[in-house]
């Protein structure tokens, strides 16, 4: 059929650009009475918090915010974040979250490199952030604490504007960007992740069904908004018409309280929350629930005895995988559909998986970073993931080599290394900075570090390449002990021998609380650092 | 910020089509091992059915089908029909489903208009299809009894080939078209309403999130997959991961056994279907029952005692309104979140009404037809549904006034009529005019009368719906005799019947006078008025 006819053409009628503005606007619509957020002792219906992200949109309108415009946020998870998510593309502007751990400097560089024209600051963590702004001369608007106090406590009144609707067509292409991600710096400068408002819609459609996120869903915000946008569940929850769990700090305590009382269903976390739930003393009393919690979790692969013990407590283990430049998740790992009797050890085996593209993610290659050829389902033919799909990034802010260099030869180069498992599965062998290469061969640090974390004294190990000048580098482990745990290096050192490679045992143990960033991951390149010293 | 910066365009790695390819595709790589389609006694994995679709995508690349033909298919709903949907497509062709119940010459005609290439062929349902593409010299692929009879009964084969993959890359633009969809509309001869691949993306993705499919979904196909593609489900369940269960026919103590023994949570079908149900012995079996099943409708609202009596039996009723032009699925009404104990007549209310777009539904307006203004919230006031988004046809094939009617001032005109409820829910009160609705089938009324016209007794006809408890509505003729023109009821429905489905033979006659206007015009409404009587 001839389908390039003239009257067959997109016209407005049949082509809107994708939007996740839309999400918020269609649930107001279609069940204002449904509870779409709690925090603290309060909650707001999806009429109350529509008319909330109105009002801050009407807010940052009066400061002269426009289309292209950027507006900052430094924000615990709560409800004005979640918001921001919404009012600030539905004015065309461009919302930039700013992790709320990084130093003023730090924060002082992105609000500038950004062109930031306007910050939003939770007042409990913004302190640096303010002051950055007043040096730019940088508008402010204050969230207030929360408790009704400071300039903008009226955004959180209840009531309800009927007539109260967001612009749903202030995207007028859907290639225009929504967000700016600052990634958190392993290397350099941060680099500014430009999100399209498509790839937006796309990832929470995605997540959505992915994660099974329907009406009933109560989503517990133990993950920072400001990380990839809560990995696009900001607008994923909402799209499903669920209800968000705001929490102001990841506080085991106040976690395990919500699972027991609160309906949770979902949460997403990095696996050093999880161990923090197992070891406080209220998880106790989750033991025997029938209330199951679908838990997402990304990095390090869960161990067997933490699947266990998760298990024990009600929680599911799924195991994602992406990059900010991916927003959030592009493959996911589950148990295959009759597994749940199976022991743990087989579950963790399974779960050490990323899995497959998840629903709305395009093409996953493994290759041969050397030839640039697709690596077989073997399990054990390493290469580098290569991505390419509509939910990836459009390129970082004022940045034309990174992003052309990122995007060389027309797929996302994560730098990630991975080997296929029959049947199709990633299972990732190393982060691209983890590879430690020793007398030749390489040692992959995840494998060393999972050896680790089956020693029952070891609460979470590090391992990264300390320079050795016969070996070129070896293995050096940073370990963090579980209260009470009595373990010296001569032990682990023998618990390596039985299950590693002679030369896979680190050579040097050191042992101390782990620095990790706002997300829970553990810096490794400060772990690098110290390890250049003590190998020179 | 400069967010046209060349290097944030988009490029090869971040944008790719939308493409309900992709689903089977991803499916296949997830969960190879989990059921996807069920069909009499057999069931085929995820990985069995994908090679199904390889397999008859193979076959018709055999036969020469390139990018941009077109192949029918007249099928019930049984494995290769839910498989075209996603082997065309593979092929960059275009998939054109035509209803099972139409009569020859209507075949003929969808069959030359869509410039067919290829015709596939349930031998059960399609010999005047066969005969009609032997006149036109297009080549026939009969798919055989579903027995293992028939030149393609390899195709049920369930052995996996894991290497079986649908090309994804097909689609190189999601513009184009990867569905035809004829529509008997106002006018006389069928139009063809031609799907993008974008829009059926999307819908799909809105329908599993509006209806809440997921990977425990059995789906059981009771609503034809000719129509609208099963209104997206072919495309929704399948990027679910849930699992279809196809049926030979509407057989009211087949569908009451799957109820009962085959899990089935969703179905989908016209109310007639309904009565059907709950008027067989078997439905007394399923009262008490704990499963609940939630089951989609169009068309008239459901009533009161049809509520209660399937709420006895497990059934919760959903309301959807679309068109063929949309896809299926527009907007959906649905009780509120609070309403499981509220009686049948508060909810036969609240399900009276097609409620708000669905979840990747554009946007919908109600205007007043003569001032083009929209309608307030009020209950009382009506005006012409129109609709525009993503979701909507290119356009009528090889009809560019009839595309540009129906899209004139950018927004797609339903010619339904409808109020809007306070708070915004929509509820139809008038169908477009002259399309009767009968057991979820459209007939054009303009069709009938134009059979009725070639009578040679016959001087003039007027065709409107009756209302039928059955079958929602009938048509009802009105015939004005020529002068000493002799012609009874019985003459004149064998004479329709020669020259129409069954299905549109009017099943009352009247014979008398016809009102008309000052000019001439014949006052249907006045007809139907009379015709309710009839029908009461």
């Amino acid at each position: 059929m001839n389908w390039t006819d003239p009257h067959l053409e997109r016209r407005e009628a049949n082509f809107q650009p994708l939007n996740p503005v839309r999400f918020l606007a269609r649930e107001n619509e279609a069940h204002p009475e449904r509870t779409a957020v709690i925090w603290r002792d309060r909650s707001w219906t999806y009429g109350q918090f529509n008319t909330l992200a109105v009002r801050l949109a009407e807010l940052m309108r009066g400061e002269g915010i426009v289309r292209g415009d950027v507006v900052s946020i430094l924000s615990r998870n709560r409800p004005e974040m979640l918001a921001a998510h919404f009012s600030v593309p539905a004015l065309g502007a461009v919302l930039n979250t700013i992790n709320t751990r990084l130093d003023a400097e730090a924060i002082a560089y992105i609000l500038r490199h950004a062109d930031t024209k306007l910050l939003l600051v939770d007042e409990a963590v913004g302190a640096a952030a303010i002051e950055a702004a007043a040096e730019a001369g940088v508008a402010v608007i204050r969230l207030g604490d929360g408790a009704g106090q400071g300039e903008t406590g009226e955004l959180l009144s209840g009531e309800v504007d009927p007539d109260a609707r967001l612009d749903e067509r202030a995207i007028a292409d859907e290639w225009q960007p929504v967000c700016l991600n600052y990634t958190s710096g392993t290397t350099g400068n941060p680099k500014g992740v430009v999100y399209h408002a498509r790839g937006a819609f796309l990832n929470a459609m995605g997540n959505a069904l992915s994660l099974g996120f329907g009406a009933g869903t109560r989503y517990l915000w133990t993950l920072p908004m400001f990380h990839c946008n809560g990995w696009a569940h900001t607008w994923a929850v909402t799209a499903a018409g669920g209800t968000h769990v705001c929490l102001d700090a990841v506080e085991p305590a106040t976690i395990l309280d919500l699972v027991a009382d609160a309906g949770i269903t979902h949460m997403s976390c990095a696996p050093v929350v999880l161990y923090m739930l197992l070891n406080h003393p209220k998880a106790a009393a989750l033991k025997g629930t029938e209330r199951r919690v679908s838990v997402a979790t990304g990095g390090a692969a869960p161990t067997a005895s933490l699947i266990s013990q998760l298990d024990a407590i009600g929680f599911d283990l799924v195991h994602l995988y992406g990059l900010t430049e991916s927003y959030g998740p592009a493959s996911i790992g589950e148990l295959a559909d009759d597994m749940s009797d199976d022991d743990a050890v087989i579950k963790a085996e399974w779960l050490a998986r990323q899995g497959v593209r998840h629903k709305t993610s395009g093409d996953i290659r493994i290759v041969d970073t050397e030839t640039g050829i697709d690596q077989p389902c073997d399990g054990v033919s390493a290469g580098e993931i290569l991505l390419r799909g509509n939910t990836l990034m459009a390129g970082y802010h004022k940045d034309p080599e990174a992003t052309e260099a990122a995007f060389a030869g027309g797929w996302f180069h994560t730098g990630d290394i991975a080997v296929r498992e029959p049947g199709g599965a990633m299972r990732i062998t190393d982060r691209a900075k983890d590879v430690i290469i020793s007398g030749g061969e390489n040692i992959s640090s995840l494998e060393v570090e999972s050896v680790l974390h089956r020693h029952p004294a070891v609460m979470l190990a590090a391992v990264v390449a300390m320079p050795d000048e016969k070996w070129g580098e070896t293995p050096c482990a940073f370990v963090e002990l579980k209260p009470g745990g009595g373990v010296d290096a001569g032990e682990l050192a023998s618990f390596c021998r039985a299950h590693l490679a002679g030369f896979k045992v680190p050579r040097h143990f050191i042992f101390n609380e782990l620095p990790k960033t706002a997300t829970g991951k553990i810096q490794k390149f400060l772990l690098r650092e110290q390890a250049r010293g003590y190998g020179q």
